[in-house]
């Protein structure tokens, strides 16, 4: 069990590789889509690609509020 | 316009202050919640209370991902 | 209105794009430029380029302090 | 040397104490202030209080970008 | 299986808790210790206390360098 | 002397540049190693390479901790 307390489950929609980095995005429900960027290692050790099921994690302390 | 890819639109569930953080918690879907953690004068400066319209802003390099 | 409390208005100095990742150096002060890290797509879809008036914006859980 | 590419030197406000975490407030130009949280321990350990020649950190990747 | 990079296998050598935060520090080898601050509802959760096996997690975007 | 509590005394096992981002593997213990993704412009500043001494630094706010 992790301490963050954002973990929404999702289905990759797309994975980008650059040489260090790569941007995975992750529909986690049917408007809701979270961009992730992670290493490029982290992408090939995960074998992540179009299609799977995942879950994107976020500590709360990375999260800001916006109100009009 | 914001760099930050992930903006959620969704309603406050609840607010919790301490003396220098706040929690709080927004649902942006009918099973998601975000959960958030800023100071408690910025909390304070949007006076933020359960019921109101803000977003969740994440900046993408702050996205994990998890695979079974 | 947004939760971060630094917030930092600007004047692009230069802006470095990689296949994922993007680099973005801004001027706030006489003396003070800013650089931040976003992804490509992001500074795409904001177009960034030099000249640009763009504002800084950086949670407070993200700033560190050294005093000698 | 420190690779954190945001190191602006200032001097403290305003310092607050809560009982894990601490707000401190530095101003690093005639209008421009920083706000950061660190734990009350780190706030202790450097013995931070008004009037302190301090330096403010931020790695580059948390700094995000708004343009109109 | 995490993206995060570094997971570090310790133990709980002392847990302090605020209204909002709480603070856990962790040791991983006979040397090195690891200061993490996570909400208090987490480490509630987590029924942290000290003497547990834990795993100290960290993204590595996080992760600065510094070189004399 | 820095805020960040998390300061661990390695060295550089590799370097990887991309366009804008670059990693660092730094062994800080015998079976420890941590990952850094700083800028390219960084690890170009500061030298880094192989074999290098140097210290990885982490905000205590960027760790989580997991719990079986």
């Amino acid at each position: 069990m992790l301490s963050a307390r954002n973990q929404f489950a999702g289905t990759i929609q797309a994975v980008k590789l650059g040489q260090v980095m790569a941007e995975v995005i992750i529909k986690i429900a049917p408007k809701i889509e979270v961009v992730s960027l992670i290493s490029r290692t982290s992408a090939e050790n995960l074998k992540l690609k179009k299609g799977d099921k995942v879950t994107a994690i976020i500590k709360s302390t990375e999260v800001m509020v916006a109100k009009d």
